[in-house]
């Protein structure tokens, strides 16, 4: 039975220029941390991330979402957990300063992490583990379907996991080789050139064949330099990615993106503002065949539904740090299942709860095993920070989902 | 120059039943007030709403964004908000928790409310006539435009300001005759049949034609027997609309609407999730000729636009208290003028703020004067309340924008 809560707002100060971008100049990463214990003695623990200064409004909303746990089996909370999350999301009051968006839904992400955390932990199993393991039923049982019912129903669901049993134990062989990373911090935003051609050379040599370089410049003639000199060094054969991180109008976007598409992006991201569901669609007609990637900053499964619907989105990338945790993040990936799409998340957690998303997708979902985002940023604040060796997430094998911090 | 700020936390108990609907069962009414003050004896107050629980985050929210006003004129502000809306609703770390929406949105309206009615304050003027005695340049420099510009640009807003000139005195008469009210309080969610039939009566009586009634039940049956009776006391010739606050799912909607169409509603109001754009747009063909209004949970310009191509709303519903306050309200207002689609605002603020700005709609926008929301739960709380007479909201003379509680 679940009978203590505590939330911690936790703040990490990064080296200079890491984790820079065109609108985030300066960021803090940050946690709002929710911490379950139960009578038994076990414990859970979720993330939200946030980039310092609000991470205390993410707190307050986590603690109350987390206050409604106190008194649950975790076992019995997770044989239904979509029922509770539809429940708790749609509390009258909370419901009203979102609904399901900004803090208050990054709130329910903390408390809907740190559940499946505990859970994980009191089987005594990695996550991807525990999840690879459950029956199509109990995986529908974990999820709030509603407003999807024009296009996902929990039956499709349903079949849609029993569709994939059958290769599932060929795609287990993931668990032995590993999930591919790309590393995405050769080129922040504020990173010179030197530093760029630096470490895009040691992402290679670490192994890495895909990285991503920031851009969405005041001057777009920086972004096709700084392009080129990543392309230069990563070679022809390499996957390079660019983010805008939302800095361009869509007039922007297009003209800039007839010239970026010389040196063959495999994706542009987050080109301009998240809710722009209908920019986007236009966007991606005028870029073609340059493909988008959005996700970062969608969220809820509504609006991923749009975006599939849209047909705009060659990558979605749901971050379970964003939208409404774990079980939301399962539901983005069944809609981008049906639709054909890959996930390819955001990794506000560094990939420590992701890696074990990611091997459930493929194996479970049947998704394509594409890549991983991967920062080392703050690796030496987790208990059990991702090992990847050559370019690869090696598969945990600790219980939980990989998200303790050491020092609470 | 601004020195003084404050940020209140007010709650309101509503009598039984008031303000309930389908989701929305037992609401507190509430506003997360920004009060500011400058060196010459001036205030300013504004105001974000929410139903209670989580108004303590909204207001953390627009401490921090009013604490940036502090030591700023508030005339050279207004020179140009857009400018200023722009810079903070970017704030790198806030804009994270959003991005323009939410609770951090809501603290932004709070404190941009605040802005226009310490502006109108200060030139002793009610806030509609200093706004209809701005030039077109005037009216775009409060505007923070970005993210538009593929279907509306400053030099466009100064054109379709500037043709609107040729008949504003003509428009001028509103003044005088004052702005056309509905009633939204005849069909609150919890109140039985028979205070349905009296509240009718009642508003008939006190001179409106067009009254709301909450939808939304788990019984169909209930909500289609509900609307005859309004129906019915009202007579043929009232206008009447049905508001569903989101409960229904698509198919859901496209059933019961099949029926609710037999007593010729003249608006379905929030149907479902107001993040599913492509749904709305669905809906739309699957139940015309029925219209579709949408707005009270639409955070920002660039939603609404969404809204406004998709083709599926006939009624824009933005309320000042949602959206990034008065300067994104008129964004909103100039978008639906350009799409041609009129603009009725769901009224956080019972209307005391909104009677402003639908002046300034019809008399500097050529919006048409269709009617105003008027809910009267509040009014002995507020220093000047709206007068509504016959039906009619009468125009405010007082200084300012009519949002000063007694209780400050």
């Amino acid at each position: 039975m679940i009978n203590g809560i505590q939330i911690l707002d936790k703040r990490y100060k990064l080296s200079s220029g890491a984790g820079s971008d065109s609108i985030h100049t300066n960021p803090q990463y940050s946690y709002a941390v929710t911490q379950l214990t139960d009578d038994k003695g076990n414990s859970g623990c979720g993330l939200a991330f946030t980039l310092g200064p609000g991470n205390e409004l993410v707190c307050e909303a986590a603690r109350f979402f987390a206050q409604k746990l106190v008194g649950k089996d975790i076992e019995s909370l997770m044989s239904n957990f979509g029922n509770w999350f539809k429940q708790v999301s749609n509390d009258q009051y909370y419901r009203w300063l979102g609904p399901h968006k900004g803090v208050v839904h990054l709130g329910l992400a903390s408390v809907t992490n740190a559940c499946f955390d505990l859970w994980a932990k009191t089987r005594k199993l990695p996550l991807w583990k525990l999840l690879t393991e459950l029956s199509p039923e109990q995986i529908a049982n974990l999820l709030d379907l509603s407003y999807l019912e024009d296009i996902l129903t929990r039956d499709e669901v349903i079949s849609l996991v029993q569709q994939q049993q059958v290769h599932k134990e060929e795609r287990m062989k993931v668990i032995r080789e590993g999930y591919p990373g790309y590393d995405t911090s050769v080129g922040w935003f504020n990173y010179n050139d030197e530093q760029i051609r630096e470490n895009c050379k040691k992402a290679i040599e670490n192994g890495f064949n895909a990285m991503k370089l920031k851009v969405g410049s005041v001057d777009p003639l920086r972004d096709i330099h700084r392009a080129e000199i990543v392309r230069e060094v990563a070679g022809e054969n390499a996957r390079v990615m660019l983010d805008a991180n939302q800095q361009w109008t869509i007039p922007q976007a297009i003209a800039i993106c007839s010239h970026l598409k010389n040196m063959n992006p495999y994706w542009i991201e987050e080109p301009t503002h998240p809710d722009d569901i209908l920019g986007h669609q236009l966007l991606a007609r005028e870029v073609a065949p340059l493909k988008l990637a959005v996700g970062e900053h969608i969220p809820n499964r509504i609006i991923f539904k749009n975006y599939l619907q849209a047909g705009c989105a060659s990558f979605i990338q749901v971050d379970a740090l964003r939208v409404g945790g774990v079980s939301e993040f399962i539901t983005v990936s069944l809609l981008s299942k049906k639709m054909g799409i890959p996930v390819v998340p955001h990794v506000g957690d560094m990939g420590q709860l992701h890696q074990h998303l990611v091997l459930f997708n493929h194996i479970s979902l049947g998704l394509e095993k594409l890549f991983l985002e991967y920062i080392p940023h703050l690796r030496d604040h987790f208990v059990h920070p991702a090992r990847v060796r050559n370019g690869v997430y090696e598969t945990p094998m600790e219980a939980g989902s990989s998200c303790d911090l050491r020092d609470i």
